[in-house]
């Protein structure tokens, strides 16, 4: 079963906006077993979008159009396929009644445009909308009518419930595969690519022997570097067992390198070490100016661990809040004393402190990149000093991820 | 002129990582007057890549070809001009020795599979590489040579300086076109998109039949709301001059609600507005857990204005560092305390306070929403409430720009 994707505005095409549902609809796809063979940016064109619907459908079985469903004049989805169908679009009273039932319900009056989402090209199968008014459609084109067009809205949450609840299901029927692929992302920090790489040389040669899961680095940033696994089997059973096995191989190979799985942050795990000891945690920030604090309070229910922040952006901050005596800030004395001062200044358990250079220029006879990190708490009083790489934005960021990452690291050693 | 992209590499289709780089070279290109027809992804295969540039050529001028140009052995687009263009790929002496004294500067050892990055099809011409080791290509391609396909490297630095060095000129040097395209953004905040649209009925109807230039909004989120202006003339001057024009009559509409041009971001232009009258800024912070610190720092210069942060994350540090008093932290006296308590603590001229709820749930009895910003400084002493839409991350963010943009009204009227 061979997909493409059919991504429709202008606005993408300018790059006013970037097209991240093609990446969901391809992520998606693969782990359902189903390939991609190309995806589309196309404009708000009729012409363009039936040329490229044809193209598309040259190679691929199956073509999902994503966008220009909405109910301005510049919407031109639907009479895009209802001309390469060649069938007339047709008024469906029952969508029109959802989309008016949908405006009373909160009590606005309806513009008299956003009936035109309630036309449907002949021949089409209805998906239901439950989330915005647009409907999305399943289109049986071609000489037998064995392939597709798909239509799904191009709001991104309208777009996944339509692709989980009918899309997906139906393309997996259709592809009559008796297999499934199920991937799992182990998430690991303080090793480079290569460095994964190395350790993982052993592993990567037996798997390639075996065929089954095959295994990809991703580098992420701040979100650190992943390791994703790929099982294909006839069950998502065996897939789950497949990867068991190789999980537990490539843990035995990188060890405490791997601090999470799927959907964990770094921010996330080191909040749960913390929960489940009964630890709270305050922070000094400098260098960071408060990224450690945001980063960490975006996961819901840290307040039970993050009592707060002293972001001492200046020397007398520090001094005055924190307690630091006299000297430069981006050193080791520095980072233990503000270390020491959140713990004691916000009534914490544990004292995590950033200070260093992020640029554009140096600081304290210190080059950029510079970071030095304190963490005192039951059991540990620590300075690690370390170089980051990258332009200042970027090196804030592995900032945050690095002293995390030494917090997490002394939380399982202690 | 019309140019397609063709962005090369298979983690792409998989989604594994978004495709930005598309998105940055359909802006710029329309920045100078280049249409874009379609933009394409397809996986690392030399006949799937053959087959895109073939049919993107039916259409196009000129195709971009993004990523594949690497040392390794999924990178395949150079063999596949060469086998588009039935030439031989060539080693070209000049080119492998650039990339054998990078690594020798370097102190490393070159791998020899960096040289596979020295061949080029015959007839192509070289781009050299000044920040990686692949170079960029130019090929002339169709019957007489007067459609051309270019190749750069899919890292977004080396894409984008070879992309400003040497493709856009080729490109407007064969549109043989006069015309200059200038774009201007001015970034507003503190009015809805349909809200602004409104205010400027009247000079977005003068404009259409004026013709040039055209005026787009884009909302950006924490970004605010972007209202651009591309003007079309034969020369930048005149460009610049109708800019200039259109420019004050959308400021006569929106008056402050214009914050900022281009680059301008709420953050900077507080800053400098602080920075002009000799103020320091002192935030406490408890939603936002320090996001307002962190936006405000990643501004070169900060620390000129702003002091530090007490992100006060819970109660006690709220009591004990800020002097709230007693009773619910989520409410207007909390915000007026938290604001003088940052104020005095940290030193500064100003404080500057946020409180509120992110959800997932209420608290203190407040709906998911709902954000209290305190502001005291010379001449001021204020409290505004507003309810902030969007999940979590979304309602964190955007309460980051509604404070900084309550505080850059008070700076402005007082």
């Amino acid at each position: 079963m061979n997909v493409s994707v059919l991504a429709v505005g202008t606005e993408l095409l300018l790059g006013q906006i970037i097209d991240s549902n093609s990446a969901w609809m391809g992520e998606e796809l693969a782990a359902h077993g189903i390939d991609s063979l190309v995806q589309v940016k196309v404009g708000d064109n009729v012409g363009r979008i039936k040329g490229q619907l044809r193209r598309l459908l040259d190679d691929a079985d199956a073509v999902i159009i994503c966008g220009g469903l909405g109910p301005t004049h510049d919407d031109l989805t639907r009479q895009a396929i209802a001309e390469f169908m060649g069938v007339p679009l047709v008024f469906d009273e029952h969508i029109g009644q959802v989309i008016r039932n949908m405006f009373e319900s909160r009590g606005r009056r309806m513009p008299e445009n956003n009936l035109r989402q309630a036309t449907v090209p002949t021949g089409a199968i209805v998906i239901p909308q439950t989330r915005g008014t647009a409907p999305g459609l399943i289109c049986p084109v071609g000489d037998s009518e064995k392939k597709v067009v798909y239509a799904v809205p191009g709001v991104p949450h309208e777009m996944r419930d339509m692709m989980q609840r009918v899309i997906i299901p139906d393309l997996v029927h259709r592809s009559e595969s008796t297999d499934t692929i199920v991937s799992r992302v182990l998430r690991t920090w303080g090793e480079s690519e290569s460095g994964l790489n190395e350790r993982l040389d052993g592993v990567i040669a037996q798997l390639e022997s075996v065929g089954t899961p095959t295994l990809a680095f991703l580098a992420s940033g701040w979100e650190g570097l992943k390791v994703r696994l790929t099982a294909k089997a006839s069950s998502a059973t065996e897939c789950a067992a497949q990867l068991d096995v190789w999980d537990a191989r490539v843990r035995g190979e990188l060890g405490d390198l791997v601090f999470g799985v799927g959907e964990d942050t770094m921010e996330s795990v080191v909040l749960e070490l913390c929960r489940k000891r009964g630890l709270t945690l305050g922070l000094a920030e400098s260098v960071t100016g408060g990224l450690v604090g945001a980063r960490l309070t975006s996961v819901p229910g840290a307040s039970e661990v993050l009592r707060g922040a002293i972001v001492s952006y200046t020397t007398e901050v520090k001094q005055k809040l924190l307690d630091v005596s006299q000297g430069p800030v981006v050193s080791e004395t520095a980072a233990r004393e503000m270390a020491a001062g959140a713990r004691e200044r916000l009534g914490a358990d544990i004292g995590l402190s950033l200070t260093g250079v992020a640029g554009p220029t140096e600081q304290d006879g210190q080059l950029v990149g510079t970071l030095f990190v304190g963490l005192c708490g039951p059991g540990f009083d620590a300075v690690h000093e370390v170089r980051l790489p990258g332009q200042r934005e970027q090196m804030r960021q592995l900032a945050v991820i690095t002293a995390l990452g030494m917090l997490r690291q002394l939380l399982i050693d202690t």
